[in-house]
């Protein structure tokens, strides 16, 4: 994890860095901040992922040699702006919503304030990594929700990016996810793995039988057995008269599961296994899973839906300049005015209105280049980066294990509705003042 | 870029593997091959994407100690696995598709030959880079053909995993995307890259005008100026009056793009501008793309819609045990019976009939283990990696420019049906003989 992140780029950063560098303006103390302006999908609120990630990535945000002589090579900027960018090390301040925390439209999930040049290069790294792991951690929190009491493992890499599935892992582990398959996410953000055997396995032997005989000689009788290769009542019967009635679990990776899941129980019931785990894995999403409430499912393993935000796979999250100190030292709130695409400048502190019962009832967000904020409301603000440097709370494993605790004492502060699985309106309506 | 991969791997395969290990068939000679069930959406074909990229992460997937020392705290295998992993490299053979072809339903995509150990662990990785890669592939080459002769750059970094987005620059240069914002894309695939400024930019100028006077003292007057800020018909006299007639190009990011495109044209010529292009940015599609036809845009940017597969994020691949070769010598095709999820055992060759004219008018896929093929269609496996070494010709910038020739030839080759935008049959059936 030493490689430059600096390339992970959009060429218009360096260019506009360039022309800012040549007129004076790249120094102006600068307010980004990022926000969605709208919850995909009709969902009632999202949850901020990849923060900690982010913190790490920004910390490799330096231009090496070999970036360095790519971009010369390639005339992106001037020779004056490599230099600068050989140089270049974010000394600026992060300010932010914690890892787990919900949000709602507009909320400003991210601000970086920095001089303008040191801050604006950074723009597709930070969307990167919210957008898509905030997208993951969203759709995972409904699916922890639909489940209820059941834990779930999350096993999609094999359906994202290679790379992305380990940071897919990660938010899926913040927003509740028991366990996942991916070994890298285990090795590098301390999350549980899981996981026994495929079809191929049972293919690859003679008989299933042989395969399970195979499989509880290498891991115990408290291992899962994939039992729907063939015949999923075969199988299982199988299954206990090799494993025993102190079987751990079977998997069932297809059929039509909340018709199957019943039999199922009552087989294993009938042959003694009464404690064996029944694990479903059939293309679930967070309408399958609670299709299968009244069904006694055991875990959920679930794969593409959450990989790909179960219909959202990006949170269109967006990084604009809300201010900058002009020369006689006054901050200036800026907004363009785009066809559909406005913005609110100005720099802005959110805080979560609470009734007396601790159930959030409102977004407040106060624009304080307009008046500071004077508000007891639970403060969402908290300082992620200064001087360029990241607290260490957030960082690695540690940092996921107090975001997954963050989300849910964030969650608990939801309203009822905040829960439903339909399209509709965001939990909290958001407030600028 | 020389970091391990092994551990992009879902833990199965190495509990599969521990077992395998302990009761010998670890070493049973086995053929697994990648296809899909279906194309998503009701598509008409699918891309392959994302072949180059994997040949070189196989080339990584090596247990160094930071991974082995990881396995063994976790105690996922046991002492005589780790020592086998220890010494791994995959030695087998890989067939497949070009990267850049086409393929329907069934198609053998990939086919990976070895000892079952050393295939059996590839699946995760195999699996990300193909369905990942292939989606952007499938998507981007529809928008391709959408936007006719008007090129099309890749913008959409910012709404996509940052490693993801590397790759997923490279799958649309591959199926026919003219560049890319991507620096890294740039750097590492060779993909021609562009962008040159964005809001923030204007922004933080006292003035548009301001901020269009850096621009082109930076880049020139050929530069790209973005009017949309505050009032794009302000903006464009704006940028006329400082860069003259001569203005490279403007690009609109907002706004009602039918409507707005052919009055920003009339007011580009009023001024003399007659050279000015129109890149437009704004949330498209393979479908708003199409909309825009009549309109006189020049260059399209495409982002959120790409990265995500447009509407299909993961390709639905998987990659099956179909035979492997027992102690008498004899290769025993095998296939899952489960419910909705059944598979075709066999080892295939695959080949596309073409008519007088060149046009293809079916997938045909021999399975071999039935009866060897005889076939005059056009061969569509190559071997990639023989011995474990793979063929040098498709990797790195060179395999990508490769992959983008071929993609271009098999698209000429299919029907006009295929060219569909919506919902219906593959535009070829798949024959298994």
């Amino acid at each position: 994890m030493t490689s430059s992140t600096a390339l992970l780029t959009d060429r218009y950063e360096l260019t506009m860095l360039d022309a800012a560098l040549a007129d004076g303006s790249y120094a102006r103390e600068s307010v980004f901040e990022v926000f969605g302006r709208r919850l995909p999908l009709g969902r009632r609120y999202g949850v901020v992922g990849g923060t900690g990630r982010l913190l790490e990535l920004i910390g490799r945000f330096r231009f090496g040699d070999a970036e360095l002589e790519w971009l010369r090579r390639e005339h992106v900027v001037s020779a004056e702006t490599l230099d600068w960018l050989a140089d270049y090390r974010f000394t600026g301040t992060i300010t932010g919503y914690r890892e787990g925390e919900v949000y709602f439209p507009g909320s400003p999930i991210l601000t970086v304030e920095a001089p303008f040049g040191e801050g604006v290069i950074l723009e597709t790294l930070v969307l990167s990594v919210l957008n898509y792991d905030s997208a993951i951690a969203t759709a995972a929190s409904r699916m922890v929700h639909a489940a209820g009491d059941r834990p779930i493992a999350e096993m999609g890499s094999r359906r994202a990016n290679e790379d992305a599935a380990v940071a897919a892992t990660r938010a899926a582990y913040i927003a509740g996810f028991a366990a996942s398959s991916n070994l890298e996410a285990g090795r590098v953000w301390g999350i549980p793995t899981m996981g026994t055997a495929a079809h191929a396995f049972t293919l690859l032997h003679d008989t299933e039988e042989e395969a399970f005989r195979s499989q509880i000689a290498a891991m115990g009788v408290g291992t899962t057995l994939l039992v729907d290769t063939y015949d999923v009542k075969t199988g299982i019967e199988t299954a206990v008269r090799v494993a025993g009635p102190k079987l751990g679990g079977i998997r069932l990776d297809s059929g039509d599961l909340p018709k199957l899941v019943g039999k199922v129980r009552a087989q294993l019931d009938s042959l003694g296994a009464t404690g064996t785990k029944i694990t479903v894995t059939n293309d679930l999403d967070e309408y399958a899973i609670a299709a299968l409430s009244a069904s006694p499912v055991d875990n959920y393993g679930v794969g593409t839906s959450l990989v790909t935000g179960s219909g959202a796979p990006a949170s269109g999250m967006v990084y604009k300049l809300v201010a900058y100190r002009n020369e006689s030292g006054d901050w200036v709130p800026v907004a363009k005015n785009s066809d559909g695409k406005a913005s609110i400048g100005g720099r802005k502190v959110p805080v979560r209105h609470l009734d007396s019962a601790g159930i959030a009832t409102s977004e407040v967000v106060h624009i304080v280049t307009r008046r500071p904020p004077r508000d007891a409301g639970r403060e969402l603000l908290v300082t992620l980066m200064s001087g360029g440097e990241a607290d260490a709370s957030f960082l690695g494993p540690d940092g996921v294990k107090a975001a997954r605790a963050h989300h849910r004492r964030a969650i608990e502060e939801l309203p009822e509705e905040a829960f439903r699985l339909g399209a509709g309106d965001p939990a909290l309506t958001t407030l600028f003042v």
